[in-house]
């Protein structure tokens, strides 16, 4: 079993981010999979290109090639059937489509605006180059407007989040007593935020803050020890 | 087996409205379970309150009295394990958790405002005044005045439901090849809001309308014989 996983880094490549990258190293993580990590930049579309992607992450195992955390997840969850469960059968595969979504939508694109402005800096030139102009781009405005005003904004985006708040406060994570893939959608978000910027999202007595905290011991503390700030 | 279920009614007692009882209809047809209807209406808080609850529905199996729609579905699937699943597996279980929130805040909360004038008149008289007065001290307004701009504000709503959507595209339900509860979640809600308002909430093309119309087919059209407007 030789895995590799294509992960999305800056300037330090001890230091991947990528919400989807993250939510692949956790689900592997949770198969009991070790993957190497080959650091790719945001810049070189070329090195992807055999793999039929334009994004990371992208799983290698073996001669197969998978773009796409979802489409990973399922590869994983199929191809290594034996190794705890992602999704704790087919009824949870299904409902982990939409949370997925919900991740996506509501997750990664409530933090997208908030922290957008500090990820220039944890890129090399080119890549923070290429990143502040498609940006921009699709912002219309500079970053710094865009994130500005984000002790207030922040509130909608802890409102948002009330289904998975009230979900935690009679369950330990969105998968049951134990994470499970749901888990980790939201959290790649998380630990992504964490790793690029200093925002601090969450309020510590909320119980998205303690279920974070578990989520960052997980797997030997494998979130945690990925250099981060303190949030 | 003898299954009852105190389901809301207004003037038609042939007409049960609420999200949650249309939650637990689906459930027990899922489950092919027959109960036998109770209509109740909202100031008849005595008549289930020797069940230990104030709101329905309330499902009585023999000696047993079960209040909430969620933890009716739970005693459901544990109650009657060999019947078809209502989650597919303790992972959908756990996760259909939080799409019932997502189901109260975003669908139930989110249809609540355009509808809410539209539902006295479906109300016999001292419920139609209990409901009005209750519902205008939480909104601080008259009702005509909360729905009032509808047409327009249902965009915001449309589009809360996009992680619903998408997830569409790829699955025919939320509980993946055939629906499950987390479609009756969801569904519960579309049917309330059909059987006491003419109010569209979707247009044609959206995915969530061809959705909806195969749960109004399911179970021989059990939905959809139940009187309501054409939505």
């Amino acid at each position: 079993m030789s895995l590799k996983l294509f992960e999305l880094v800056g300037t330090d490549v001890e230091r991947p981010f990528s919400p989807f990258c993250w939510r692949t190293r956790m689900a592997l993580a949770h198969k009991g999979l070790s993957a190497q990590s080959i650091p790719w930049c945001f810049t070189e579309k070329q090195a992807i290109a055999l793999h039929r992607s334009e994004k990371v992450p992208v799983l290698v195992d073996g001669e197969t090639s998978v773009a796409d955390s979802w489409a990973i997840a399922n590869y994983l969850e199929d191809r290594y059937p034996d190794r705890p469960s992602l999704f704790g059968g087919e009824g949870g595969r299904a409902m982990a489509r939409m949370i997925n979504w919900w991740g996506d939508i509501t997750v990664v694109g409530g933090m997208f605006p908030l922290i957008v402005a500090d990820i220039p800096a944890n890129l090399k030139p080119a890549d923070a180059e290429y990143f502040r102009k498609s940006r921009e781009a699709r912002f219309g405005k500079p970053l710094e407007q865009v994130v500005a005003g984000r002790d207030k904004s922040v509130e909608g985006f802890r409102k948002a989040l009330e289904p998975m708040r009230l979900t935690l406060k009679s369950q330990a994570y969105l998968g049951g007593d134990k994470p499970n893939y749901a888990d980790y959608i939201v959290f790649g978000a998380f630990q992504w935020a964490r790793v690029v910027s200093p925002f601090k999202f969450l309020s510590g007595d909320d119980p998205v803050y303690a279920w974070r905290e578990k989520l960052l011991d997980a797997f030997d503390g494998m979130a945690r020890k990925s250099p981060g700030h303190q949030v």
